[in-house]
């Protein structure tokens, strides 16, 4: 497949006219082809009025035939497999195993939508009256004179989708938010991410063949590239677009919420923001089995150069000599880690310094780091330390990368004292048994999406059960989840339809 | 019961020291005591406090208990019924009768939700490690080498309820939003309306000694009496209240939306605002059943003085001879119209201006004025036209009380045209039948949140699948409703557990 550096707006492909960008191998930092150009407003324009005019033949299409596009999809992604990987692992540098195995969560997640349009089980479609396997989710009979109701959900409109770096298929343009907006009935205008343009390309001209091949109006699917503060920002604030799925980094999903917020008519805005996932080391875990515990903790710091929101950043334990133990262990483990490159020279900039802010930070030791990589943009990993007494607001920012501090604390009161005192997280896992995990339960409860116990937090199943989301700021609304079966919800609304034929 | 013009916090019963009000008898325009003061920041200080604290204890609380708490407060308040419409006759100038049955319904949408409760409907409750009872809502199973990931929901924490001047027990102190909040686990501090200071005293005491017999932390539930600006405001940004409903003017949820919004830690935000509930009568039904549909109409319209979130201000038909009939019968009703008091001499005063107003607008005609009621703060309905071609935005500001416009449209293509560019409605109705309704119905879809087929909007029945919300500016938050069983689902998210012993 040919890349042509074009955008994809229903079924054209369009040369953009703007700044120009090209990838950036982060293993070597050169920019290969082939160039990207920006779109502009008219771009915008085309593409809303597209995915606008689009959207009541789309959300009316039956659930069967949902289904079976958003297989289509799938299995053009199947099919290019080996193509969209060499592409990404040039991109991103992230292994080929990877990838591969991202493709087919990617695919997965699409198909696991399928399943669940067919099924019924995530409510999608509105209840029309001609039915056509359209679920009603609850009725009150008619009686005592008053007509039958019938609840139903309807798609609430144009998507955009804003991909992240770290996940070039499953958080990018044919990711969770697009594969989720597209079950419930909903166009979506996805924003290429600049760090894998390529792969973009590939990914949206497939899934704008699979609408062309499912017989859907074109404006089911465009892909523009841009940067956020314009493009980005025109399409929060096009009033035919009705809800935002974006994955990145805080400030520019807080900027994406506050413009859409803002706007004459607000909008839902899902975004992923930014996660520390502290985990907890009971005593009686740390006893029972430190050295295992410090192989696993170092394995999900390393893991992807540490590029997972889900990164365990923040440990929290009781002082003593079995949390010495477990550090040693931990530091050794963590010094014979390779590095590896990450996805882009930024950051790893933005990773060197927020290592570097961390080192000179009072209370804090630096007291392992990893090797250095043999990468343009290489991750270092690094373990720290901190006691409990030190631990301030400063230290729960997100260093995105394979870097972990862990806090010591007096006694298990400190730590949930600390507990009660973080930010919202995507995840809070759980080390430990009996009275103490019974008492920092409720705690971790008010704090985060998804209690891990006894294991890490790096690796989203997809399914039906999954919650990928969290209290303000790791993400700008907890009601939802961007993983698993419950996803599509966050693109629809409830409509009663009282007294209205079947 | 002596009414005592003490504030609810927790278990005590506080003076305010700030500025002085009384009821104002809408009817004859003169106050009556005793005098309620409003609270200041550390009443509002108290009340977040003894909130937050609850909030674990009761979140905690089993399925079934919270179903006995809620059938508690509603048989306080089946007992108090007498005592309770009395005083809020002479507080709303609203009818007995009407009065008597909205008490019956503010206890049956507290029953409803214990019901649910106790069928696990409303997936109440987290889903902790002891089960009680409380539902798992979607299991992954372990498999794979992967832990079992169980999906349940989780209470947000204290919500703030502002009630509404119009129905003082139903969207009140006890309404739906508390009773969906203390369904959904999350404790209460409700703002006492100043229209009806002592129906909020009598049904705030209710619900506080409820809380007192069910053995609850006194926190569970408060009620302050002050002003939107101040001490409305100072609850919807005290970082410890976590969620909000409202139901009232456009102005003030506007307000309270936008504080929220600019919280370090947003909240949601569920405020039902204005509706104008746009009414189609397409034209095979006005020639078939003109006179049954003018005389259902006026019916609907002037209802209770026209104070219904839910009252018909809006009227599309295609012009013709038929039209013209169904205009002369409405305007006869209409006519014979006795007027009645309106809620607060500020609601009768906005309406007459607004009447007024209307009365000015170029292109509208008021062709029938009600009979003048026999009150200080009466009103008296009106029936105004315009053609399509002089509709304009201004034309969609509701303006409550018993008035509403008919809009003569050419043919069914302007009646369509005009859909599309209305603002987000509560509820949006069709009389009619064959292709003209199959060809509206998707276009009322984007509109509201709850089509009407062959009947009126006015009367929400609280039942499973009722949708009581709508699209922006109807609501600020489309994805939810504030009547019906949904309603507990505002006040949770959902929560993932992965591996956590059951």
């Amino acid at each position: 497949m040919q890349l042509t550096g074009r955008m994809v707006i229903g079924f054209d492909r369009v040369a953009g006219t703007g700044r120009a960008i090209t990838a950036v191998d982060p293993r070597t930092g050169d920019g290969f082809g082939p160039e990207y150009r920006y779109g502009d407003r008219g771009d915008v324009e085309r593409a809303c009025a597209l995915a606008d005019e689009a959207f009541d033949a789309y959300r009316a299409t039956t659930a069967e035939r949902r289904a079976a596009f958003l297989e289509a999809i799938a299995g053009r992604l199947d099919e290019l497999t080996g193509v969209l990987v060499r592409r990404a692992v040039s991109e991103t540098g992230l292994p080929e195993a990877r990838l591969t195995g991202e493709v087919g969560r990617t695919t997965g997640q699409l198909r696991l939508f399928a399943a669940d349009l067919r099924e019924g089980q995530t409510r999608a479609g509105p209840l029309a009256t001609g039915g056509e396997g359209r679920p009603i989710l609850s009725v009150d009979p008619a009686g005592d004179g008053g007509p039958e109701i019938r609840q139903g959900r309807v798609a609430l409109g144009p998507v955009a989708v804003f991909g992240a770096s770290n996940f070039p298929f499953a958080f990018s343009v044919a990711g969770g938010d697009t594969a989720s907006a597209l079950a419930a009935g909903c166009p979506v205008i996805a924003k290429a991410h600049d760090a894998h343009p390529g792969t973009c390309e590939l990914v949206g001209r497939a899934v704008s063949e699979a609408v062309q091949e499912a017989g859907l109006p074109e404006g089911v699917f465009s892909m523009l590239y841009g940067d956020g503060p314009t493009l980005g920002i025109a399409l929060v604030t096009d009033p035919r677009v009705r809800a935002v799925g974006f994955t990145g980094s805080r400030g520019a999903g807080l900027a994406i919420a506050g413009a859409a917020a803002n706007r004459p008519r607000p909008i839902p805005v899902y975004a992923e923001m930014s996660s520390v996932n502290p985990v907890f080391l009971l005593p009686d875990a740390v006893a029972a089995r430190g050295g295992e515990l410090a192989e696993g903790f170092v394995g999900s710091v390393t893991l992807g150069a540490g590029q997972f929101c889900t990164n365990p950043g923040l440990v929290f334990a009781v002082k003593g000599a079995q949390l010495d133990a477990f550090l040693d262990a931990a530091a050794e483990a963590l010094e014979a880690d390779p590095g590896a490159p990450m996805l882009t020279p930024g950051i790893a900039d933005a990773y060197a310094r927020g290592v570097e802010r961390l080192e000179g930070r009072p209370g804090v030791e630096i007291v392992a780091r990893g090797r250095e990589p043999d990468a343009a943009a290489g991750c270092r990993a690094a373990l720290a330390v901190v006691d409990a007494a030190d631990f301030g607001p400063d230290l729960q920012e997100e260093i995105f990368g394979a870097c972990s501090l862990v806090v010591r604390c007096d006694d298990l009161d400190q730590v949930v004292d600390v507990a009660r005192g973080l930010e919202g997280q995507l995840t809070a896992t759980i080390h430990g048994r009996g009275d103490d995990a019974a008492r920092l339960l409720p705690v971790l409860e008010r704090l985060a999406g998804r209690i891990v116990w006894d294991g890490w937090p790096t690796g989203v199943r997809v399914g039906h059960a999954m919650v990928h989301g969290g209290p303000f700021p790791a993400t700008s609304d907890a009601r939802s989840t961007s993983v698993g079966s419950l996803a599509v919800e966050r693109f629809q609304r409830p409509i009663a339809y009282q007294g209205v034929p079947r």
